[in-house]
C-alpha cells in the first residue's frame, strides 16, 4: 500500500467501470476525487431500465467506503461535456497526478435508437473529451490522462491477422517499387455511432499528444463481464452495477440472467460473432497498472488492449447453457455486422506489466450467476429485448430480444 | 444551361466559397437555397476585422443577384450545429437533390486562439457535419452531401511520395510473411485544432455511408486564392470576401494586400513549407462537378483532391515581390509544423472530369492585386499579425506577423 500514492480525478467514477476503479485505487493509497453528471442514473430512469443489483446513492456508497476502509472519496457532480470552466477550474484545485476518463454514453444499441441518441452520444462524448484536453493543456496540468476506448475501434471484419495494440506496421510502395515501413494508427471501422466516438476521441488524443505534449494512455478495452470486485465486495452498499437491458446489458452477463430466470438464451444471428472480454476484476487492475505505468512527455499515444480472451458468442451460449441447463434461441440480428468474424488480440502490454488473467473458467462465472441469482426477482424481463435498430429500413420484425456488445 | 438542374441546399452559403458557388449552381440553372447562421460575419466582427471588400448584407446580395441574373436565391437564417430540428425541417420541405456544406468555422489560427475558441471549432464543426448525416438518415433523404475538406488533414510531414484522393494502397505482412493489399482512409495528421475537426468529420462520413448508404463526396481542398469569380463580378453588391487578417486571412491574398499598402510580405521562419493552391473560381467549378457527378448509393465516400498547383511558400513572395516590387521579411513561426516539406498531390479526378486549372500565371493575380489596390484604403493594418500560438509555451515575443494558411 503506497500511502503516497498520486491523487487520481476519475471522470465518470460512479459507473460500472470507475465506480470498482475508484475503490481499488483508494484502497491502494490514492487520494481519489471523482466527478460524475449521474447521467448513467437518469438513462436508467428514462429507460424504465434499472441495474439488476441495487445501487445506493453517491453519499451511501462514500459513507459506506470510509465505514469499511478508513479512507474518504471525494464527489463531485458535474457535467465535464458542458461545464467547461467547472472542470478546468476543479482540475486546477486538485492538480492530480492522474485523470481517468470513463465518462462517454457508453451503450451502442442506445447510440442507434434515434436523432436525439445518435446525437447525444456524439455531442456528450467528444465534448467531454475534448473539454479534457483543452483544460488540461490550458491550466498547464501535466497529468497523465487515462481514456477507456474500446476493441471496437479496430471493427470486426478481422482477416484473422491477429489486432496489435492501437498501431499497425504497413508498407507503402516508393520510389522504384521500394517497399517503405510506416507506423500508422489502426484503421478504424466503428459499428455504431458510439463505437465511432471512440474513433473519434483517438484523434483528439493523437493531437493533443503531438500539439501540446499531453501524456495519454488509451485502453481499448473488451466486453465487461462480471460485477463485484475485492472492494465492491466489502460492504452491500458498494455493490456494483449489473445491467441486463437492451440498451446497456452487454452479452454475457444478460446470458447469466437470463438463464437465472429460465428464459432462453438469445444469440443474435448465427452466434458466429466472435469478441473480446474481460472481468471487472482485472478492469481495475488493468487501470491501476496504467498508472503506475504512465508514457513520458512527449511520447506518442501509449494503446493498450485490455482484454484477457476472446470467444466466439454461440459458444459462451453453450457454456452458460452448459452450466445452467438454460436453452438457446437464435434471432435475427438487429445490428450490421459481419454473421462471422475470427479475432486474435494482443494484450502483451498488460501481460509484460504482470496482470494474471482471469478467466472465465475461473469459477467468476458462478459467482455473477448467483448475483443473478440472489437478484432475479428485480429482473424486468420486458427490458431484455434490444429496441434499436442499426438503420432505419430493417424490418420492424426482425427486432431481436438481445445485443451483442457494449 | 440546365433549367431542369436539381434543387440545391447550400449550409454556409454566406461564406467565401459558399457565395460564389450559389451564384454559380444558380446561373446554371439550379433551384438554390442558402442556409447560414452569419457567424462568419459575427466573428469578424468579435475580431474588428473585415473583410476587405465590403460585403453586402444578405437581402442585398439576394436582391443583385435577382437583378442581373432574373434568378431567384432562397436565403434561411439557422445554425445548423445547433438547431437540428429546424434542418431536418428544412431537408424535409426542401428535398434537395444535393446539399453542399461549407458551414465550418475554417480558420487554423482562430481554432488555436484559446479554450473558448478550440471548444467552439470543435463543437460547431462536428455537430454542423453530425447533425446533416442524421437528419437526412432520419428524415430519409437519399441527397447527394458534398462537403469541403481541407489537404491539411493529410498533414506536411510528407515524404515526397505522392499524396493519393482520399485513399491509400497499403500492404500488411501477413501469415508466411506474405505481402496483403489493403486500402485505407490516408492516415490523418492534422496540424491545428481546426484541421483536426476535418479529420473527425471524414471519420463521420465513413461511418454514415457505410451504415446509411448516404452518399457523400469530400472534398479535400487547397488554399483558395483571389476574390471574384464571373457571377460576383456582375454588381458590385455581389463582391466576395476577401479576408487578410492574422485568423482568416491566407497566405496569398495576404501576400497581395501587404504588397498593396506598401508592407513587406512576412514569412514564417524560412518559407520552405509547400502548400497546395486552388482559385476561387475553380473552387466554384470543382464544385459543380461534384454535383453532376455523385457516388452511387452503397458506394465508398468520394474524396476528390480539389487544388490545381503546389508552391513553396518563399517562391510564392518572391513571385508578389517580383510584381509588386514589394520587400519580404522573415519572422518567427507561430504554429508547430514543418520548417520544410515537399507536397505531391494527386488531382486526376477534376481533371478527368474536364477541369482545365486556372493558375497563377494566368492574370488572375493581377486582378486580385488591383482589388487589393483598390480597397488598400479599408485596410487596417494592425490586423495583419496572426495572434494565436499553436502551443501557451511559445514566446510571446516569438508572435509573427502573419498566417500561412486557411
Ligand atoms: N462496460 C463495458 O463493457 C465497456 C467495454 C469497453 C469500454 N468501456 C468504456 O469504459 C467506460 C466506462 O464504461 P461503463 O460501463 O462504466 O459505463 P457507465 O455508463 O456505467 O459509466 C459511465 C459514467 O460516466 C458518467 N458520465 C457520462 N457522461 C458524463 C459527463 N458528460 N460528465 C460527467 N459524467 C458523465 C455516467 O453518469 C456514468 O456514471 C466508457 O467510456 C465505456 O465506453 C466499457
Ligand atoms: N478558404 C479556404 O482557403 C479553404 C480551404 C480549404 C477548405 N475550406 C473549407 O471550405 C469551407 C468554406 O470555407 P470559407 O472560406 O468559405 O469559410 P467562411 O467562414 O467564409 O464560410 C463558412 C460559412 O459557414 C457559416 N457557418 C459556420 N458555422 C455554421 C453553422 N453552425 N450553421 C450555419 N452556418 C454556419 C458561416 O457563417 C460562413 O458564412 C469550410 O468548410 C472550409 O474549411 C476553405
Amino acid at each position: 500500500m503506497a500511502l503516497d500514492a498520486g491523487a487520481v480525478l476519475i471522470i465518470g467514477g460512479d459507473g460500472f467501470c470507475g465506480w470498482p476503479t475508484a475503490l481499488h485505487l483508494s484502497s491502494i493509497g490514492h487520494a481519489v476525487t471523482i466527478v460524475d453528471n449521474l447521467s448513467r442514473r437518469a438513462i436508467a430512469d428514462q429507460l424504465g431500465a434499472q441495474s439488476l443489483t441495487p445501487i445506493a446513492s453517491p453519499p451511501e456508497r462514500l459513507a459506506a467506503w470510509s465505514r469499511v476502509s478508513g479512507a474518504h472519496i471525494d464527489f463531485v457532480t458535474l457535467d465535464v461535456a458542458q461545464d467547461y470552466d467547472g472542470l478546468a477550474a476543479l482540475l486546477d484545485r486538485v492538480r492530480p497526478e492522474t485523470v481517468i476518463h470513463f465518462a462517454e454514453q457508453r451503450a451502442a444499441p442506445y447510440s442507434m435508437k434515434g436523432p436525439t441518441e445518435k446525437r447525444y452520444t456524439v455531442d456528450n462524448n467528444i465534448n467531454a473529451t475534448h473539454n479534457l484536453l483543452v483544460a488540461l493543456s490550458s491550466v498547464g496540468l501535466d497529468a497523465h490522462v487515462i481514456h477507456l476506448g474500446t476493441m471496437g475501434v479496430y471493427g470486426y471484419d478481422g482477416d484473422g491477422l491477429e489486432i496489435p495494440e492501437g498501431y499497425l506496421e504497413v508498407f507503402l510502395k516508393g520510389p522504384s517499387d521500394r517497399m517503405l515501413s510506416r507506423r500508422i494508427l489502426y484503421p478504424t471501422n466503428p459499428g455504431s455511432v458510439y463505437h465511432l466516438t471512440k474513433s473519434l476521441d483517438q484523434l483528439l488524443f493523437q493531437f493533443y499528444a503531438r500539439n501540446d505534449g499531453l501524456r495519454i494512455t488509451d485502453l481499448h478495452q473488451g466486453i465487461v463481464w462480471g460485477t463485484q470486485t475485492e472492494e465492491t465486495r466489502r460492504d452491500p452498499a458498494l455493490i456494483n452495477r449489473f445491467d441486463y437491458d437492451g440498451d446497456y446489458g452487454t452479452v454475457l452477463n444478460r446470458f447469466l440472467i437470463e438463464a437465472a430466470v429460465g428464459h432462453p438464451l438469445t444469440v443474435h444471428g448465427t452466434g458466429g460473432q466472435t469478441r473480446a472480454f474481460i472481468h471487472i476484476q482485472d478492469t481495475v487492475r488493468c487501470i491501476a497498472l496504467a498508472v503506475q505505468n504512465p508514457p513520458a512527455r512527449g511520447e506518442p499515444v501509449r494503446i493498450r488492449n485490455q482484454m484477457t480472451e476472446t470467444h466466439r458468442i454461440r459458444d459462451l451460449a453453450a457454456l452458460v447453457a452448459r452450466i445452467t441447463g438454460a436453452k438457446i434461441s437464435f434471432v435475427d440480428n438487429p445490428r450490421l455486422e459481419a454473421a462471422e468474424n475470427d479475432l486474435v488480440v494482443s494484450n502483451r502490454s498488460f501481460l509484460e506489466l504482470g496482470l494474471k488473467p482471469i478467466t472465465l473458467s475461473d469459477g467468476l462465472l458462478t459467482e455473477t450467476l448467483e448475483i443473478s441469482l440472489r437478484y432475479a426477482d428485480r429482473c424486468d424481463l420486458s427490458r431484455i429485448p434490444a429496441q434499436s435498430l442499426w438503420r432505419a429500413d430493417m424490418a420492424a420484425d426482425a427486432v431481436p430480444s438481445t445485443a451483442i456488445t457494449a
